[in-house]
């Protein structure tokens, strides 16, 4: 059925080299010598836990370096854990790689890894590898910690709110354009910052762990920012109102905009944002330009929230727009990108 | 790249109708609507953690009924915790299903959850799918709890202790020849009872909780008897001597054995039995004899740790047995099942 590779490069040994130096600063993950690995949480602490895939053609490309998609894996889930307000702790990784593939590319990416989880300051505790006869397969199950009870939801928005949202939106998904030739026109810059963005996200954590004492709700924009506003907004049985003209865009993707308005709906729809969307009274207004300036974080209000039910986003005009299909990225819907 | 099925069966969709409900009893999941999961862990508890992919063509093959996919998904897991231990509480799962998947396939897939988390008390707390161009690709991440510290280690054999083991060996190795039909002599009875053992492990929890209390080290047989005494044995620095004959085999390995000898080796290497290993102390032979009635749990002692290193499997005339490749399964070295 699969090529079968019958080098004796082992699982065991893989991990032994590649794996487990990544696991020495958590005694309790016992260097992964163990079938399971403890985790002690602090007391007065609630574990917050998210998982995430990240499929190849989708969230990644098949030649990207090996480093890049690691560092994509664990900030996929480090963005989940920001917008809930959790720090992380530890994470456990499900690889399944094609046997063909040269140890090398298995030492970049535990390279990568060793980058970010030293950034984000969580370690490896295990996880399990197996050979896969076709695509990379990865994910990861991260933990991370927060007060007692303060896990900050997608419910929770009240009417009245303001609707936030950090950094850019759109650059994710014309990223992924640009990184596969379908944008002909931009300059090399442009290219390489949006690119750069569909390949690297940016997790808002330093601001995530500050929301928590005052976001209503919160969550990362993964499918894209109308669908997961849908998301927020069915949670916390609201209307959220988007102004169009306030969403937050990049130099690079204004450009491409421009010349291609239609474009406009891809960076709404497209997702692999991983911006924080979040809501908070009006009246801490200041205190979220506050916490956005000591954490060095672009925050712009883009709308509000309303009694009633779904997201409508507004252009100049006050006319409500229509974005195509579901407005949002759905595994199962979607064509893929390659 | 792939066949892009573009019927609008949306992975949200899947989420809210199959595994939501899977949920329904872990209040911090949120019923599968947020991002993550918080767990609150009990004071004084440690969680214990695993993570296990379960592959195509390896641990399943691709025309197993998807309840028995399922099943085999969680109990792999269980079987960890219970040589840990410790008790099951909470799963994320990733899954990566076909896209020309039948929606009945996922399901029956969820259908088998239900039943195996009600029979270990775990729940759904969250997870990630997405959608695979060939294989299935299915992994759970599990937590159990155990009081503080008393995780049960590979590390912690000594010399001098009985090396006990629960149930059959070789039935799982076994049983993937017969459901492949590579066991062509083989009785109806004798085939379904090895296909049987090779779909559906069974976790000796009950057994494992009590173990707690008197074993210095144990692991679950996963990587094949041989392979995983010597990961034991490496962990714990210590030598294990294992009497072949002691080793209990189902009636059915009996027989098939009896007609190829040479599948006695498949018995002690080939793994998939996820039996439990366990060291205890002479003195308390007793207690675990007491343990296993309990819990109606057939456990053998097979041998015994001495001082040195590695693992000796010795005949009935003494004499160490030589077993083929590297004594147990590797997912990178290992051809396919298929």
């Amino acid at each position: 059925m699969a090529r079968v590779d019958r080098r004796r490069r082992g699982e065991f040994a893989i991990i032994r080299r590649y794996f487990a130096p990544l696991a020495k600063d958590a005694p309790l993950a016992f260097d992964l010598t163990d079938d399971a690995a403890a985790i002690r949480p602090r007391a007065g602490h609630d574990l917050v836990v998210t998982t995430d895939a990240i499929a190849e053609g989708v969230h990644f490309l098949p030649n990207d370096p090996p480093e890049e998609i690691a560092r994509k894996l664990l900030r996929v889930s480090v963005s989940d854990l920001a917008a809930k307000g959790a720090r992380p702790l530890a994470y456990t990784l499900t690889t399944a790689f094609r046997r063909d593939l040269p140890e090398r590319w298995i030492a970049a990416f535990a390279r990568g890894l060793r980058t970010d989880q030293r950034r984000y300051g969580c370690t490896l505790i295990g996880g399990d590898t197996t050979a896969a006869p076709d695509a990379l397969h990865l994910s990861a199950t991260l933990w991370g910690e927060v007060p007692r009870g303060r896990m900050v939801r997608r419910a929770g928005a009240r009417p009245g709110d303001i609707v936030w949202v950090t950094g850019t939106i759109g650059d994710g998904a014309l990223g992924l354009l640009a990184a596969t030739g379908r944008l002909p026109n931009l300059s090399p810059a442009d290219r390489r910052a949006l690119a750069g963005r569909y390949r690297r996200p940016e997790p808002r954590l330093a601001l995530g762990l500050r929301l928590r004492d005052f976001a209503h709700a919160a969550l990362d924009v993964s499918d894209g920012l109308a669908a997961d506003l849908g998301h927020l907004a069915a949670a916390s049985g609201v209307r959220v109102r988007i102004e169009a003209a306030a969403v937050p865009l990049s130099g690079a993707a204004r450009r491409v905009i421009g010349r291609e308005p239609k474009l406009f709906a891809r960076a709404l729809t497209g997702g692999d944002d991983y911006e924080v969307v979040f809501c908070t009274a009006k009246r801490d207004a200041d205190a979220v330009r506050a916490a956005a300036r000591a954490t060095r974080t672009r925050v712009t209000p883009i709308g509000c929230v309303e009694k009633g039910a779904g997201v409508v986003i507004l252009d100049g005009k006050g006319r409500a727009l229509t974005l195509p299909g579901r407005g949002g990225y759905d595994h199962f819907a979607a064509p893929r990108a390659t």
